[in-house]
């Protein structure tokens, strides 16, 4: 196993100091080194706080900043933060309006999560916000629902935009609640990963077979495939999601999203087939996001996630955002 | 060989198609698609030209926008662009302040801009710029001098802001000079890369085994190592870079650049080991840039950069740029 890490135990800490190191602009560590929040907290704005296992960058701390998140916590390689750290998060983060914790559904996450709102909540407001856009999960009817993946970029998005104009926190508890059957994903792998405590990959490929329906922890999909072309792979991904979302509306923001180890030239020419399969069925892309945003350590993959988007929506995206990871007006 | 891919004929096509899709609020296609341009060009701005062969995505491409390219042009794989593609861009792009074309060095690259020059010259003012920022080839004395690599990305984003800002084009090519020995990078590979028109890899790599000192195509590079620590590994880059640039000054923009099969948490460990080392060595890193921005396919390696720059090119740096891959200040 070749990666540029000194030490499986030390790896997530010492990549998260260079994430600190290079975003100092944006962000500091919080107390005890626990989780990362925005350098310049905001007075009565309510706090908007994510985290999950590390193995995902740059979600959830290279979306910490203006119109963003306010604090992330990172724990081991796919594993949950501590309530520990969720709540120092939210101890530190909570400037007076309450905190609104945006969690992906696993269960380590959930509970991890809960844990942490019940043990702060005599003195914080405090309200969860779940995010589960896997179509694959939805399937598997383990009973455990969607998980949450590569959508969790476009809620956290849009709650961070909100909760930067004022918005309180009941009415983005609201706003995701209402945003969630409007987000959908669906990843496709080429690879496994390798676990660096482990040393094991997840699941392993032939030189000709993909994974379909994968999720961002090395879970396995729904089916093996034999390889074919990035057309019929990624207008199976496509006409999936767009089968769970399209008839709320017409004016979507496309995502392609890398998996870790597949390059920009690639993601591109998904995103080409992807826009192509939603024109052509009605849809009218007028927002789009490309590049590796929710990782899976270094898989060599990517998922598709489609989001119907209101006017309201779209203005949130479209507001000022100064994150490591996402960018503009300002 | 799995990539996201249709054929190895139409994929640089399908894949320029995707980014011109995905960032139609920044870029065009120029005349007959033979290169891509900035939306709105700007009257009597000097025009900054580039390009090179596809597979360094988001290079050039990504960088078309406001204060920085108004013009890319993209070869096929690894390979020059024509110097029919670059007349069609100067002719183009050039809103009568002339342009300035920023050219990687290789040999393709070189022979092509200068073909396209002087195709152009009787109509347009033009200067050229030589990008040779890697350390490796120095040290090989073939008579060709140091390739161009991920400085590149640096060099084109401050005369791409000085151009923004007014600057004529025989300043642009004094302060192209002026920078020139200031920019230094070095990388390593983990993997090669496979060529899809070949379906070779350009170099095969064991399990234990790393590449130190290779360039953005496949280049090998100047030894084969066994694979250690990220610590040895970009130790030894960082002194390399550090070496040639050090007596010039105290500031400095540190650029942990990915490959493209390399993950976001692996680049800012990367960044980490390299950030420690330059300032135990009395630098002071003001600036940072860590992800795939010059990218060799889906090579698992990395570069790093270090340039030395005055307080004039600080302020350059941070002025408005709107593009695909770096955005800030609008």
């Amino acid at each position: 196993m070749k990666k540029f890490m000194n030490t499986a135990e030390t790896m997530v800490a010492e990549s998260l100091d260079g994430f600190v190191r290079a975003h100092e602009e944006f962000v500091v560590f919080g107390a005890d080194r626990k989780f990362v929040r925005r350098r310049h907290l905001i007075p009565g704005k309510v706090a908007i706080i994510s985290g999950g296992g590390a193995g995902h960058e740059p979600m959830h701390i290279g979306f910490v900043g203006r119109g963003m998140l306010d604090a992330a916590c990172v724990g081991h390689i796919f594993t949950s933060p501590t309530p520990d750290q969720i709540v120092g998060a939210i101890e530190e983060a909570d400037t007076g309006a309450g905190c609104l914790l945006v969690v992906k559904n696993y269960d380590g996450d959930v509970m991890n999560f809960e844990m942490a709102a019940e043990m702060a909540s005599s003195r914080h407001k405090i309200e969860m916000v779940i995010v589960s856009d896997d179509i694959e999960t939805a399937r598997t009817q383990d009973g455990r629902g969607r998980r949450g993946v590569a959508g969790t970029v476009i809620v956290e998005r849009l709650l961070g935009a909100a909760a930067e104009k004022g918005m309180a926190l009941p009415a983005l508890k609201a706003l995701a609640g209402d945003l969630s059957p409007r987000v959908r994903s669906m990843g496709v792998a080429l690879t496994g990963v390798t676990v660096p405590h482990t040393q094991r990959s997840t699941f392993a490929l032939g030189p000709s077979e993909i994974e379909m329906g994968v999720g961002i922890h090395g879970e396995p999909g729904h089916e093996r495939e034999p390889f074919s072309s990035a057309d019929a792979i990624i207008t199976h991904l496509s006409e999936t999601v767009f089968k769970e979302v399209a008839p709320v509306a017409d004016k979507a923001l496309l995502f392609v999203n890398g998996l870790g180890g597949t390059p920009p030239a690639e993601l591109y020419l998904a995103y080409n087939t992807a826009h192509r399969f939603m024109t052509d069925h009605g849809l009218r892309i007028v927002r789009s996001l490309v590049g590796p945003y929710a990782t899976s350590l270094d898989m060599q993959g990517l998922s598709v996630t489609l989001a119907i988007l209101s006017e309201e929506e779209l203005l949130l995206w479209d507001s000022p955002v100064a994150t490591a990871a996402l960018r503009w007006g300002c």
